[in-house]
């Protein structure tokens, strides 16, 4: 039946050396190239972007925040406007995560139960309760091509009775959430809990696998925990996902970190560390990080990035950045927005390539050592 | 010798029932047609924008305040950048003011005297000191192709002595920067003080006009008087400007105001209105204004202007830009301060259009006439 509306997930090249493939997805607004980072729209706008900037940038799908949207403007007002593509100008692919993250990080939680969880707003402080149903009923009223379940993520301190009540908790509401679910022009993924324990991570995954979805999300990492430990936790239930579903790593945008998930066969990343540290002036360039609030870029006449292609480093220099943030200029947030964002998408659009050359492992291995070879720190 | 330049007014039309006229200046990086508003880059950088928007808008001509970039990042930094268009990255025309009004209305003046005005630094109250060389030297630093004097602009409440001392000031300020004056690849206007006094704005006139200088700017205006009486102080002097050469009216945006001075025989204008009140959420239209902070919008699904060609309008709604504001995101500022660009900078083009069709009155009343006719204010 989800044929019709064009959806469809493909695997085109798998790289021999490590877990890392590429594949085609295919959603009612266009296709989308795996691995894909997908930047953050967290209230109906990529920070300081326009939606003809994120497509000159190659955004292929962006992400809404349902718990955001809920609050202000409100999903009915979005549902008024023809629905969130259209409310925000940008036709293509969307995605929208169930509110669970923000409701559990950002807000005082009230109560939580395996019926529902009552939290306050961070606006105005105003009470509000959530159920799967109602998940999903905001998320069908923002009308994403891919949406979340709702479910239970918790913090690296979790004890594990904590994150065993959280794993039955998440597996009960995506069932509800499929069952709620209506809209046939939208794909809803299952999210894979459990925290860094290896036994509750497969038991989540069997749990989810079992409801059934066209693609798996792993929630709950990169929440504080080492590097390592991320690394460790996937690998040691990736392997028993399903091949031919869309593997998603929620929350994970570092350059690093977008590596190393690719090579453990994850396809597709959301985060909004990079429009969210070029607002504090970092850059992410192939050389190491580049704070250009730093007094030593104060009459640096050449690009963050020499090597880069995008806009702000085409047509302006470090100094000119450096006075526009010193002045609260927003150019500055938009020129230093528009670098990382190109610099993160890039990254992993050069992975693919990579993996279709089957040159993956040697693509990261030398992006790892362009990293760390000594270019001027911030 | 300044023709090896480039440099070259000429008018090509005269309306035959006001003063309003049509003229095509030519300098060093382009032409700009006449009458024109200019945008108001006050820290190189028009707020928001980009110089490619600014393009697109139709700007030929910005704005940069040598106050601004004197103390921050100071001229000579932006002279080893290879000047204000270079490190701005814009190629196209560009004026930069004295620092005059911004040392008298924004800085504490510690002194002032013939020789030089003392003032503190608006950034960290640090001690400056111009003299009409400096600024010149500043602005030579800077790069502009239209450079303007130090002169002694006044409040409304100035009295009849102050205006007196201000425009004998102002007079000897220009000899002075006339003499300081070598780049011939930039063209140093004249300033005309003279408050709201008749005598005294005739007398500022005829000194200026004894330096001689290629252009004159009206000074001093738009400070807080009713606009009647800024309309009657440029009429009881404007008739005696020579016709030949460009008359720029500094500090003045308001789309009537524009209109009527254009009327009067005014070529130029800048000012910061349109962007600082678009920053606000207030968007000017043909139909009146638009403050879009007003819940009635919250569910218009229309553009802010309906009969607007700009990017914003063709492509946003006014409960999505509300949405943008109430959430305090940057894209919010952009769309409204393009729109009121646009708006600002095309009933300016259309006043010349106008002007040339010899239909220019019938074009201000109409303006007038829909201004009025009652559309929604904020």
């Amino acid at each position: 039946m989800l044929e019709e509306f064009e959806f469809n997930f493909k695997v085109v090249a798998e790289d021999e050396k490590t877990g890392a493939r590429a594949g085609v997805l295919a959603t009612p607004h266009g296709t989308i190239d795996t691995p894909v980072f997908m930047p953050v729209g967290t209230k109906a706008t990529v920070k300081t972007m326009t939606p003809e900037e994120l497509e000159e940038i190659g955004a292929e799908i962006i992400l809404g925040n349902a718990y955001h949207l809920f609050l202000r403007p409100g999903d009915e007002l979005i549902a008024a406007a023809g629905g969130l593509h259209s409310f925000m100008n940008w036709p293509k692919p969307l995605l929208t995560d169930s509110g669970g993250f923000q409701i559990f990080s950002l807000s005082p939680v009230v109560s939580v139960s395996d019926e529902a969880v009552e939290f306050r707003s961070i606006i105005d402080g105003s009470l509000h309760t959530f159920t799967p149903e109602i998940a999903i009923k905001v998320q069908e009223n923002l009308g994403a091509d891919i949406i979340m379940p709702l479910d239970h993520p918790l913090g690296y301190q979790a004890t594990e009775t904590e994150v065993k009540e959280a794993v039955s908790r998440t597996t009960a509401w995506a069932q509800r959430c499929k069952e709620a679910h209506k809209r046939r022009d939208q794909w809803l993924f299952g999210i894979i809990q459990g925290g860094m324990v290896p036994e509750l991570r497969q038991e989540s995954l069997r749990q989810i696998l079992d409801i059934g979805f066209p693609g798996y999300a792993i929630g709950g990492l990169s929440v504080g925990e080492p590097h390592s430990q991320m690394y460790e936790t996937i690998d040691s239930f990736i392997g028993d996902m399903p091949t031919d579903k869309p593997r998603y790593l929620m929350g994970v945008g570092r350059a690093d970190n977008l590596l190393e998930a690719i090579g453990l066969g994850v396809d597709m990343f959301d985060c909004a560390l990079p429009t969210r540290v070029a607002r504090n002036g970092l850059a992410f360039t192939w050389a190491g990080k580049v704070n250009i609030r730093n007094n030593r870029y104060r009459n640096e006449f050449v690009p963050l990035d020499p090597d880069c292609q995008c806009y702000t480093c085409l047509n302006y220099s470090r100094a000119y950045i450096r006075h526009l943030l010193s002045a609260n200029e927003i150019l500055a947030l938009r020129l230093l927005t528009w670098h990382n964002l190109f610099f993160t998408i890039n990254i992993v659009k050069k992975a693919r390539a990579s993996i279709l050359n089957n040159e993956f492992l040697r693509f990261k291995n030398s992006f790892t050592a362009f990293q760390g070879s000594g270019a001027p720190l911030g």
